[in-house]
C-alpha cells in the first residue's frame, strides 16, 4: 500500500506538476492523477480510443480542447449528442455563447430572446443563421451526390466537409480522419432542420446502418480504451459495441458527475460494466467525479 | 403564504392519504404532493400528455406500473430508450430480471454470464432469446409488407403489434393506441440486431422522418403536459417538440435524481426550458428530486 | 435470487400495500422495501434504537413524525442538529415555518425580514420570540437549581421539560425518557443565545461529559440499530459511539441524498463503517437514497 | 454580456495560466476562475477570511495545502470538524493514511485491522498511538495549568502547542495566531479520548463560550470572507456568527459537492445566505461543485 503524501503547490507550478502532486492523494485528485496515467498509455499507437462526449461541453466552452484532441489524434472515434454538433456548428456559423447567470428570470430571458443553458446564453437567431446555412448545406449534398441514402456518420462527414471553419468539430473530424457518430442525431436541431427539410426534397438517414461502421472499427482494434464525458447516449453506445467484441475495453476513464446510486447507465460504474464483458477484466479504468469542465482540460494539458 | 402543516401518518392510511399530508409540507414533501396535483389536471381530455422514460425503470420493476399508464390512457404518447424497450421485450419473451446487489464481483458475475444494472442481475442467456424473436419479429414485419422503409415510431409499432404478452409496454401501446418515439433507438441491442439483420435483408429505418409524426401531435394538441422520469434523449426529445409549438407545454413534472449543477439538459430546471420557450410562461411544473422507482407509483397510486 | 416483479398500483391502496409492492423491486423501491422490514425488526424489545436525525426536517413538516416516533418510543435515542432543535422550540413558542420558493429573489426576501431554507419561508420575527423564550426558560433552569454545570444532554432535558408544548420534540423526549444528544449544539441560535445570556450569568455547559450518557446506553444495549436522516454529526456522533462496542451495530438504515462518492462521511456506505466495526459483521442495513421527507413518512406508516 | 472563449490548453501551461483560460468559460469552468478571482481578493490586508474545512480533507491528502494557507496567513480563523483535526494529529505523531480501494470487502479490511475513509486506508495501530499521545498531551496541559476549565478553542489552542510536528494544522495555527474553532469537538476521537481521560481527572471544556472568541473576531473585521469547503458544522457556525454582524460576508466561496436539492445547510445556496443577511447584499460570491481535493489545490495555486 502506498502512503498518501500531501499535495504540495507552489507558485507558477505547471498543471503537469500538480498532477504529480495529486498522485500521492487520494479522493478526486487521486483519481484525476490516475486518469492522466490512463489517458496517456490510451495514446500508444496500438490504442484505438473512443471518446464519448455528452453533456453541454461546447456552450461551456471546451469546443478548443475538443478540437485540438481531434487534431492531434488523441482520439480515434467521436460519439456524441446532437447538442454538441449543433452548438459546433452554430459557432462555425458566426454565432456565439454568452456568460450569464443561472439564477435569473428565464421569462425575462426569453422577451429577450435568449436560450439559457445552465449559466450560457444564448440568442435566438443564431437558430436562424444556423437554419440557414444548414438547409443550404444539405442542399449541396444532395445537389452534388446521385446519393439519397445516408448512414449518421456518413451524414455527418458530408456536413463537416461543406463547413469553413477549420476550428469545428464535424470540420477537423473530416480533415483529421475521425469518425463521428451521433445515434441520437434527430433528438437536436439537426433532427428538426431535417425533418423540415424533407418537405421539400427526399432525404433518408438511416438509424441503424452505421453500426456496421462502428463494429468495423471495433473488431479491427488491436487495443481500445474509451473516455467518457458524463453518461448518455455517447456512453452507451461505445459500451455496447464492445458487448460483440471478445475483450471488451482495455482503459476507459469517466469524467462525470452522475452517481452509480439512480441505477441510471450514465452514473454506472466502469467495474458494472465488466459484468456485461464492455469492459475487460484486467482492464485500467477510473471514474473522477467532478464537473469535466475542470477536470477535461487538466486531463489533457497534463497528458501533452 | 401557507403555512407548513407537519405531516401525521397512520396505521393502515391510503397512498392518497399521505399525499394530503404532503400538501402541506415543504422539500422533497411538498413538491410531490404538488405533482400530483399537476398529473391530476394533465388527465383532463383536452391535454395531450408526453410521457418521457429515460433509466433503467423496467429492470427496476416498474413495467406493470408503465403499461396500466398505457392501458388507462393516462398518457398520450411515450418517448424512450431503447434500453427500456429492449428490457421490456426480453420480459415479453419469458425471460426476467433478478434482485441482486450493488457491491459484488462483477468479474464473478461475469464468468457466471449475469450482466449487472445496479442492483439487477440479468442472465445473458435472456438475450439470446432476445435475439432469435426479436429476428423472427423482424422477417414476418419484412415478409407480410411491401414497405422496407419504415419510420422509428412505424417499426416499433410493428414490433409491438407482433409481441404476444398484453402485459408488454410496446404491444400495450399498439393496443391502445399510443405511439411509442425512440430516437436512439439504435443505442440498444434493437441496434445491434437490427444491424445483424442487415446481412440477410434489406430494413431502412429512417432516424429523422417520425419528426413530422410527433409534430403533428404537437400541432393538434389544445394544451399539452409531460412527465419525465430521469433526463437523457426522452426527456430532450419532448422539449424540442415544443419548440415550434407558439406556447409551449402547459404542464411539466420532473422525477429524477439529476440535479442543474452539471450543467446538462438532465438535470436542468423546468424554469430553464422557460426560456427556451419549451414550456409556457404560465405553465404548472415541479421537480421532485427523489428515486423514481418509488415515487412514480406513489404519483400514480395517488391520481386514480 | 428472487425475480423481480412488477408493482401493480390501485386505487386506495395503503402505504403499508405499497411497500409490499416494492419488496419485490430493485433501486430505490426495492430498498425502501427493505429499509421498512428492518426498521420493524428494530422495534424489538430489546434493540436500543438511535435515531440520527440531520437536515433541516423540522422546517420542511417532518416534526409531528418525529414526535410520534418518541411518543411511541419507537427510537430511545434520539443524536440531533441544533438547527432542528431550534426550529421545533420556534413552533412551541407559536411560531410558523411557511411554503415558499426556492427560486426567489433573496434580497427582497432579506428587506421583507424573511429567512429561506430551501423553498421554506420564517419571519424574522420568530427567532426574536425564541430569544426571550429561550432565555427565561434557562433564567428559570439556574433559577431553580444550585447547578451551574450541565451537560449538553442534561442542558437540554432541562429546557425540554420547561417547554409547554407537549408536541414539541424536546418536551416529547422528556416525557418519554428519549434522551437527545447534540453534540454541535453550540452551532445553533441555542449557542448564540447561549453565549448572550453568558454576559448576565453564568452557564456552563459541558461538551464532553454526555460522551459517558451515550456509552452507558451503548454498553447496556443487548442489541442496537441506528435509523439516520441525512449524515453531518448525528450520523458520526452514533457511529463513535460504536466504536467502544464490541459487536456496533445490528441494524442500520440510511435515507439520504448524500452519496459516497464525495469522500464525506455524511455520503460513506454503511459496509465502510463495518471496516471500523461501527457496524456488526452480520448486521442488516440498507441505504435509500431519495429525499428524506417523502421516504421517513412511508417508513413510518407502513410499520405501524 | 461576455461571449464564451473556448479553453486552450498547452503542454507546460501553468496552473495560473489554465485558470485565465477559464475566465471566458462556463459551467464548473468558468466558476473555479470566479473563485480564484474573489479568494485572490480576500488577501486583501483588510480582510478577516474564514476557512470552513469539512469533509475528510486531511485523509484525503490535503494536509500541506491547509498548513500552508496557514503559514502564509491567506486564512485568519478556521473552523473545521474533529475528524480533521484528528487524522492531522495521527499524522503529526507518526502515523500515515494509505491509498486503497472504495469498492473492497470491508469485512476483511475489519478483520486485517483497517478503517476506511472512501478510498482511504488507515491503520487500527494508529488510534493506539492518538490514545495515547492524546492523553499525555491533555495531562500536560491540566499539569501545567491551574486552570481546568477551558474553552474549545483554548483548548485547542493548548493542544496545538505541544504538537511537535510544525507541519501539524494545530500547531501551525498557534505559531501562526491562527484560532481554531471546532463547535463538534465531542464528535470526534478526541470527544472519545476527553471522556476516557474525564474518569481519571477533571476537565471541563465548555461548549458555547467560545462563541464570544469567533464574535469578537467578526465585530473587527473591517470586511469579511469565507471559503467553505463541504458544509456541516463549520459552515454554520460561520454563517451564524455572521447573523449579529451588520452586513455579513463580503465574499464567500463554497467547492463542494452537495447540492441545493437536499434542502440542507450543507448544499445551500450561498444566495439563501443573503436572506438571512449572513452574506451581504453585494458580496462577491460563487460555488464549485466539484471535488474539493482537485479545486483546492488549484485555487491556491493560481492565487499565490
Amino acid at each position: 500500500m502506498n502512503p498518501v503524501k500531501h499535495a504540495k503547490v507552489q507558485k507558477d507550478m505547471t498543471v503537469a506538476a500538480l498532477i504529480q502532486q495529486y498522485e500521492n492523494c487520494a479522493f478526486g485528485a487521486g483519481r484525476l492523477a490516475k486518469a492522466v496515467k490512463i489517458y496517456k498509455e490510451m495514446q500508444a499507437e496500438d490504442v484505438t480510443s473512443f471518446f464519448g462526449l455528452a453533456g453541454a461541453m461546447i456552450p461551456a466552452g471546451m469546443r478548443q480542447v475538443v478540437v485540438d484532441m481531434i487534431k492531434r489524434r488523441d482520439i480515434d472515434v467521436l460519439v456524441t449528442t446532437g447538442a454538441n454538433l449543433v452548438h459546433d456548428m452554430i459557432e462555425a456559423f458566426g454565432g456565439e455563447h454568452c456568460q450569464g447567470q443561472c439564477s435569473v428570470d428565464d421569462i425575462e430571458l426569453k422577451n429577450s430572446k435568449i436560450d439559457r443553458i445552465y449559466d450560457v446564453y444564448l440568442a435566438d437567431e443564431h437558430f436562424t443563421t444556423f437554419e440557414n446555412r444548414f438547409d443550404a448545406i444539405v442542399t449541396d449534398i444532395l445537389d452534388s451526390s446521385s446519393q439519397t441514402q445516408f448512414t449518421i456518420n456518413d451524414f455527418l462527414h458530408e456536413i463537416g466537409s461543406r463547413i469553413m471553419d477549420k476550428n469545428s468539430i464535424l470540420r477537423a473530424a473530416v480533415d483529421n480522419e475521425v469518425p463521428v457518430f451521433c445515434p441520437a442525431i434527430a433528438d437536436s436541431s439537426i433532427g428538426l432542420q431535417s425533418w423540415m427539410f424533407g418537405y421539400k426534397r427526399d432525404l433518408h438517414v438511416d438509424t441503424f446502418k452505421d453500426i456496421r461502421q462502428i463494429m468495423d472499427i471495433c473488431y479491427k482494434a488491436r487495443r481500445s480504451g474509451a473516455l467518457f464525458i458524463g453518461g448518455g447516449v455517447p456512453k452507451n453506445f461505445i459500451m455496447q459495441s464492445m458487448l460483440l467484441i471478445p475483450k471488451g475495453l482495455d482503459f476507459a476513464i469517466q469524467l462525470t458527475m452522475d452517481t452509480p446510486e439512480t441505477g441510471g447507465l450514465s452514473g454506472a460504474t466502469l467495474d458494472e460494466a465488466k459484468s456485461w464483458g464492455k469492459i475487460g477484466e484486467h482492464a485500467e479504468t477510473v471514474t473522477v467525479y467532478s464537473d469535466a469542465t475542470i477536470t477535461l482540460p487538466i486531463l489533457v494539458a497534463s497528458s501533452l
